[in-house]
């Protein structure tokens, strides 16, 4: 009988869970010391021999008994005959004591004659100056850095034991199809269990990832006793949850213990804890972020039990744009977009869809809104993990509004630049909002107003008196795209897809319907909206709509018709007291840069002569 | 015609040079995109398909046309029969628009009753609402996080181009023996380009290590071909002086260009740069810590030519415990050791040799000394670079004053929970400065007093009234070391080799041979320094000395003979209000653990009947 309800947990009784219930145990494999960067060593490391071993000169020169020199100065000058010929890192044997530098020496023949005496030892690395035989170079559990590895090889040691760990990865459900694989519509790239091992690899695990398992409970059962005969860990994807084609919380029940199904987190709920024959058995969801949640919530921290930490991620104090609500007793993680804005960080919220991987790609930290909170309200101080360095955090610049894909090819640029460009399609509107509560360094927007100028009208009248400098990335052509070439005359009675309200492309398409004389009533879909122009485009090439409006690049790239309306005026506009920020400042060389102008050629459908022009308001 | 001196440019004329004189391009290599995390894209990448590419339910229930459902309500129920089942992640089929929760439905046959209308497009996942085909998913130059990997893998990517760059790294000298071998006295284990691979590797770039060239101007003219040959950069290691035995500077200007010999930087001063056939040619310096700062401060910089970046690392502001003077005219590094005390962080200077490689292993910041300066005093503001995370840098335990091997142990074992121990071994004198000035957590020591009391006359005198917490470690017994197992009223005549002044072991010997009345003046080698139990050993161990004093434990691991001469009690201080520290408290559970006790008894000389003992002052 399969439970159809979770009993949710809370995250930190999940962590107690681990902690108490799974053993503590160190693993540990000998590896060859020249791999051993970024692995933690499993035993105290000891220098084999003494560094150096003997006394060494610190210079080219002749070795000496101290002694004999004590009388010498510029007046009285001593001869030497009994000195060694030394240069760098030579061996100063006994008798001597001392070395004195050849520049600081007359030769002649045999003869060594010197104006200063030689303090005892002066220029002589003593045998043991660096290590003694036998002296801890490093402790256990250390993270071993790279010049670590130089300091080993010198002090004799060749292999050093590193802790260790096997993690069985099976990946499971019947829509599945390997990577590599087109997936048909229903099937889904098994995409999880490579990101697991791609992360648990970096920390030095052995990663098994299983071959796909169909969601038939015999075969489940059968690959689970593999993964734990075989690993020390073992993760199963998806079919963690409690609907009827998920069996992994009952087949852990049947072949051990269930100690856990469901914890109250988001994304990341369905998760199980379970244990077979003393090994950890976690089944993990099968959203790609609920996966990426509990990875770096649930496992990540069971690796502790074995050895492996990570680093902990720095933390921020952040403005948040937008409010986020967020159910009562879950622990929700939101992934934001961070960047640095006069003196203080804002932070935007992603997309919150467990199945938007890009969210995630696009994000460059996260929060985590505690679970008896309602969430929190715009201009909320937040404090945030950031998923990348300070520095990269640093060189975010925060770009709010109409998307575009010359954006994304601006962002390709400036990441060459070392800027990391974050996007959030808000729409026209919606950069022009963020501007205005400063919450983006730069909003594109293209919109028209009913005197038919672009973007001006608008920023008069929502930013009056404010110092902004708008800057021309292109005129761009919009029209309606389709697969039998249909223009805007053409649209009454079929099925159109639509761009949301406050996108500069409805407003266009308000405009030109109003013009052509056309009613949105009359246009079956005028209601459907989505957010981007790709997503026109998809809608028409999938059959679900027959037309809708983009612009031509994104025809272009799906092999559809596109009919023309007319061109527009495509810009990003900053707050004048931003241009001198470096980012900023990049980011207006790179639109005016001929490389730029000529990917715009490239994509076609883009006006560029006045691409790189700026203006000034008010 | 060698040059024997060097003409030294600044380090930001080395950059610059660098900069200017190679080229910037990036070469690329696919690989597999399992392998890719960490690795840094050399083209954007772009999603091959859209995710998904149908509608797909996101919940289990049925699939309907909203339509049919608007006058569905709690008093009017709606019948439907044209409706499809569906499990999450199932495609919803034109001319569905909706789906409703299998728990909002009662089935009954062919027959599915609902009380609520359907909005449209509720929960279905739309084509491309993760991202469109084509659609760019990561920039060029961008370092891919192990999450990016299963986002890519979901949009259809197997393989991807990395930034890639070879390295030649060519060992010279004589003196040099391939790292496994034992060296004889006066050779050295090439270790220079073992931990320059291990850093570089960590990039994602390739290195090859050549075979050792001894100082031979052809043999080394010809592995500089072969390195130029098949590398994009060639590094050669050591013989970049300006001595008789370093050839390196005049064979590149014989091979091509020699840009620079000699930066002002300390250490790393002899550094060449040079270019042959368009190759950069590095000619990096022969101590190991020269080498470290020039791969850190020169040769990661020219990696940015190709491509290839790293994170910069945190800085933080910390006061110097100690006064550091340093050349003006040359920018000095120097590494330290960085830890939390009360509300700020203090810097404790390594030791400057640059053959001493443990200064960089015991390290976890290093400071740069700006050439216009004369070094700072002690108690300076000054900014240093972390070489760990700041959570790392946080976790440091600083532990100044008498060393002893059992400390290392106890570094151990606080390791293992996530604290780190940084040990200067500066003697009991200077651990008793150390705690007056508020510049270590705690310090060891064990000082006699005229009356035979350890540590507490000394304590009243130094910090009267400061409230202190005293552990035992353990009594300790010092003896003399030797060969032939002479007592402290043999030493008459005998070579000694001495502690230093200020240590607890050179005051025991002075209280014992007053006791013994032995003349200090008739020991010959009274006056022969060092710094460690171990330097003591080693001193006799190597036959420079007859007899030394040190620890058991000291002698006992290089099989030497010991004559005991007394217990002492090797104790840690703290100020009384660190116990509240969590590294403290975990410093005094660690010192009364069993298992400490046990590697106490094991490594031997130690009387653990009071330790983990506290007493407190006043």
């Amino acid at each position: 009988m399969v439970t159809r309800y979770l009993k949710l947990i809370t995250l930190e009784e999940a962590r107690s869970l681990i902690r108490t219930s799974f053993p503590h145990t160190i693993s540990h494999t000998s590896i060859p010391l020249e791999e051993a960067a970024g692995r933690i060593t499993a035993k105290p490391i000891f220098a084999k021999y003494s560094v150096p071993e003997v006394h060494l000169s610190a210079m080219d020169g002749i070795a000496v008994r101290s002694i004999d020199t004590h009388t010498a100065s510029e007046q009285h000058p001593v001869v030497l005959d009994d000195v060694r010929r030394v240069n760098t890192g030579n061996v100063v044997p006994a008798p001597y004591d001392a070395v004195i530098m050849i520049e600081d020496v007359t030769i002649d023949g045999d003869r060594f004659t010197i104006r200063k005496a030689a303090a005892p030892w002066q220029h002589v690395r003593s045998a043991g100056e660096d290590i003694a035989e036998s002296e801890m170079v490093l402790p256990s559990m250390h993270r071993v850095r790279p010049h670590e590895i130089g300091a080993l090889a010198a002090y004799g040691v060749t292999t050093i034991d590193v802790v260790s760990l096997r993690v069985g990865l099976i990946p499971t459900g019947s829509e599945l199809v390997f990577h590599g694989a087109h997936p048909s519509p229903g099937q889904v790239v098994e995409s999880n269990t490579v990101m697991a091992a791609a992360w648990l690899e970096t920390m030095g695990i052995t990663c098994t990832r299983y071959p796909i398992t169909s969601d038939e409970p015999d075969r489940i059962r059968q690959m689970i006793e593999r993964g734990v005969d075989e690993n020390d860990l073992v993760i199963v994807s998806a079919g963690s949850s409690a609907g009827t084609h998920d069996f992994t919380a009952q087949i852990i029940r049947e072949m051990g213990v269930l100690l856990a199904h469901g914890v109250a987190i988001k994304p990341g709920k369905p998760v199980i804890i379970g244990k077979v024959e003393g090994t950890p058995v976690i089944g993990m969801p099968g959203y790609p972020l609920s996966a990426l949640t509990v990875i770096r919530e649930i496992i990540i921290p069971l690796l502790t039990n074995y050895g492996i930490t990570v680093p902990a991620k720095e933390t921020l104090n952040t403005r948040l744009t937008t409010s986020l609500h967020s159910e009562v007793g879950t622990d929700e993680f939101v992934l934001l977009s961070v960047g640095k804005i006069g003196g203080g960080y804002v932070a935007t919220p992603q997309s919150r869809g467990a199945g938007v991987q890009m969210s995630a790609v696009r994000a460059n930290a996260y929060l985590r809104v505690p679970r008896n909170l309602e969430g929190y309200e715009a201009g909320s101080e937040v404090p945030v993990t950031l998923m990348v360095t300070r520095g990269q955090a640093d060189s975010a610049l925060l770009v709010t509004g109409s998307h575009d894909p010359s954006v994304d090819y601006l962002a390709d640029m400036l990441q060459n630049r070392g800027i990391e460009v974050h996007s959030t399609h808000a729409g026209s509107m919606g950069g022009l909002m963020a501007l205005m509560k400063g919450d983006c360094h730069a909003a594109p927007m293209h919109l028209l107003s009913d005197s038919g100028d672009y973007n001006t009208w608008y920023l008069e009248k929502y930013l009056p008196g404010v110092d902004l400098v708008i800057l021309t990335v292109a005129g761009r052509e919009q029209g309606i795209v389709s697969k039998d070439g249909v223009g805007i005359d053409d649209l009454k009675g079929r099925q159109f897809i639509n761009r949301q309200k406050g996108s500069g492309t409805r407003i266009l398409l308000d405009y030109e319907l109003k013009k052509h004389g056309i009613d949105p009533a009359s246009i079956p879909g005028y209601d459907r909206e989505v957010t981007t122009h790709s997503a026109v485009g998809l809608a028409v090439k999938t059959g679900e709509a027959d037309a809708g409006m983009c612009v031509y690049s994104a025809a272009k790239t799906l092999g559809l018709k596109f009919v023309p309306v007319g061109n527009e005026r495509y810009e990003i506009v900053i707050r004048k007291e931003q241009l001198s920020d470096p980012r900023v400042a990049a980011l207006f060389e790179t639109v005016s840069s001929p490389e730029f102008i000529g990917t715009l050629d490239r994509l076609g459908g883009y006006d560029t002569s006045e691409t790189g022009h700026r203006r000034q308001l008010p």
